[in-house]
């Protein structure tokens, strides 16, 4: 069809006002992200959600009975936030109580250690083993050792976790954790106690979860803080034999029920699309659980909270998720996505905040390749607030990670993560170790990330497979 | 008397030759304590020590069995190294048990805590001990109490120690923790947990000696980590009624025998003259009593043995004493000065390190005021191994600090203290605290220090009395 010059100019001028609109709409999504930023910067909001989760609920291990009580004060929480809807969804969790984790080196020089038994660990027989050490520098090598070198002895994985900003480090060791009791008990070890997987120097050990596998032994699992782990080297240096005892009573019994909280913020003009932004509210039991991941509980929490107090709902619905159990496994996250997945086709993105208080210095996406740019334009305005574009292979954080693989799209706001492993899964995971400046600049940009989300305009389906 | 003017010329004649033969001499004091500090700063003999002692040895409370085997590594370490003369003399020490120390919040917020208890404390009943806790932010402020907010409570100071270079944070604190529980006990109290004396903010609790006082009710003291103390300030900010309970089972069991430990280089002109150079060799039993004075014992006693290995021996008898008992009330000093009160007036100086392994950046010296400007340039050649001059306050070191007492003059070679209180009597007292670099340059300093002051031609003494 031919256009007749009427035509042509209507149409050119609902193009203008269109593009009038999209520009005013882009204007009024930056001057709100701007504001929710200021007003999260100027708050203690989020300081005072972690502080209060510390102080009055501390550790919390998924399947305890302070994890229920952490479950009551988030929805007590949330629901004093102004959040349109509080509920929670029944999560069955593992239940595994730690006990009492002892060691020492009997010979050639008797010195007590500071060991920490890992999550999921059986204990030793009750009068503890006693045998000697074989030392690997690697899980490989630990695979790659003969038998008759590991049989009868404990294995001690020696690993040595490096400091990186973005934590990559974690990811070079925790297979030493994760299944090095597999390999040692393939091998006939009696028991293995690994070198922690953390960055310090501190004489507290780093627990962490492990696994076994069906068909292979269960051996007692524990790891060592790092300057015992030297002091065995040491000794090994001067006399091949060294002598462990090792006392541990963890137990696991059985299942009990937790919940994922939920909390929502109704969208205004699509409230069945949710903007999903998510931390874990379980913890390890040892410290109080402040970076990990009371920090996230803080930071989604007050974005959410923020998001809830603007005059102007955004148009969609942002759905705050405060993850049961994931230091078992991911097993809230894992059970979200099952519980809900008629729903994800209508997930428009989702993040999670699982890496401490360190300053986001970079906001990554896991988009449609086609939408990447416009949606990087379209969070520019993080930028003021230290948040540098990044690339388009994010995971979206340990909850979320399982969403990609349902065409959710997600997004990684990173976070400084130099001494993220110095007190990751140790007693000195405490509220003295957050800046509240820091958590400030997170919760302003998880404000501002999922408002402009909820607000955005832009397809963001189909995901672009990734290279593995 | 009037002078002939042969007289006059042979006094002239005889007086430039003593300076002539002076400065040869001083060259010679000067190019021979250069020589000690590149050897010392070119070697890795103190972290050999100080690696040995811990790896071999480790934590060796006084009175215990680990300490009869510290005695024995250094009579064999000392022996190895070139000494003239090892022997040791026994000294009655207290015999302490730690036993366990648990604690927790009852109420309003049921968290368990890190704390220690601190040495010489009685236990608690079996059972325990449940009660409201009181807190005080100095022991001060409990001293002025009023009785009847005590009675009946656990006492809690919540004082803070503040970080120095020169470490004299722990002297504004360290009061509450050694007379805490006497001042605790004369207003009723059932307890005591003090905020550890440390700058850190591990989550680790700091023990130490404490005191009881006859006439006054003896009540379990303990100490809790700074992170552990945040918890409680905070709970207490939410309610006032904080119930703790404490449970406790260290036991005072009498006396046992321990040793100062003594190896001497032989003066060549003067060997019944002596410079000490001492470190203490017990160590609490937490860590493995590295900077604690594993440091000091490889400082002195490294820079004994490039003393030893000297083509010319110095003039007076070098004296490296490792004390007994420091840490349980500077035993082994009290006994050193009591045993050799006869010998004392042919001391002629005595320092002692502990403090740790951070680098010496200044010396001082209790010596006379006319002596002062004389001792100073005598040991300027220090200056190149960065040790400033400084005053003539010096208190020497905690199991000298008695000698001045007795007219024997001590100097004070300053260290760095800006981390020590963050690992002082914790578990975090390890190898790995320690740079090896800043060990030498300890080294070095001491070796200087006692070669040039065991050449001193200076008049030390009498001591000028000091301004309380």
């Amino acid at each position: 069809m031919k256009s007749s010059p009427i035509t042509l100019l209507s149409t050119l001028f609902f193009t203008g006002l269109l593009a009038c609109q999209n520009a005013l709409a882009t204007d009024t999504n930056q001057s709100v992200s701007q504001k929710l930023q200021q007003e999260a910067l100027a708050s203690s909001l989020a300081f005072d959600i972690v502080e209060s989760l510390t102080v009055e609920v501390g550790p919390r291990l998924a399947g305890s009975e302070k994890d229920l009580i952490a479950v009551q004060w988030a929805e007590k929480k949330l629901t004093s936030l102004g959040f349109d809807k509080v509920y929670k969804e029944a999560v069955q969790v593992p239940v595994w109580q730690r006990g009492e984790a002892k060691a020492n080196i009997v010979s050639p020089y008797a010195q007590p250690l500071v060991i920490t038994a890992l999550g999921g660990s059986i204990g030793t027989p009750e009068d503890g083993i006693s045998a000697p050490i074989v030392r690997f520098e690697t899980l490989d090598a630990l695979k790659q050792a003969d038998p008759s070198q590991v049989t009868g002895k404990i294995v001690f994985i020696d690993h040595i976790t490096p400091r990186f900003k973005t934590g990559k480090g974690y990811g070079m060791t925790v297979g030493g954790r994760s299944r090095g009791a597999i390999a040692a008990a393939e091998k006939g070890a009696l028991a293995i106690v690994i070198r922690s997987i953390g960055t310090d120097h501190d004489r507290m050990a780093h627990t962490g979860m492990m696994r076994y596998q069906e068909g292979v032994d269960k051996i007692p699992a524990a790891a060592m803080s790092n300057p015992d782990a030297d002091l065995i080297t040491l000794m090994l240096k001067r006399d091949p034999n060294v002598v462990m005892h090792l006392e541990m009573s963890p137990k696991n019994l059985g299942y009990a029920t937790s919940y994922n909280v939920i909390a929502e913020v109704t969208g205004s003009s699509k409230p069945d699309e949710i903007v999903l932004i998510g931390a874990h509210l379980d913890s390890w039991d040892e410290g109080t659980g402040a970076i990990d991941d009371g920090a996230g509980v803080a930071i989604v929490t007050a974005a959410g909270h923020y998001i809830a107090q603007l005059p102007t709902k955004p148009a969609r619905t942002v759905r705050v998720v405060l993850y049961a159990a994931e230091e078992l496994g991911l097993i809230g996250g894992k059970s979200y996505a099952k519980e809900h997945q008629a729903e994800l086709a209508k997930h428009y993105i989702a993040a999670e905040s699982d890496f401490g208080a360190g300053r986001i210095y970079q906001i990554d996406f896991n988009v449609a390749d086609k939408a990447f740019a416009a949606v990087q334009a379209h969070t520019s305005s993080m930028q003021d607030n230290g948040v540098a574009p990044g690339n388009n292979k994010a995971s979206g954080g340990p909850d979320v990670s399982m969403l990609p693989g349902y065409g959710v799209p997600v997004a990684s706001l990173r976070q400084d993560g130099s001494d993220y492993f110095d007190y990751h899964h140790t007693p000195n995971d405490t509220l003295d170790k957050i800046d509240p400046k820091a958590l400030a600049q997170n919760a302003a940009a998880y404000a501002q990330f999922a408002y402009l989300m909820a607000q955005s305009e832009i397809e963001l389906r189909p995901l672009t497979p990734k290279a593995k």
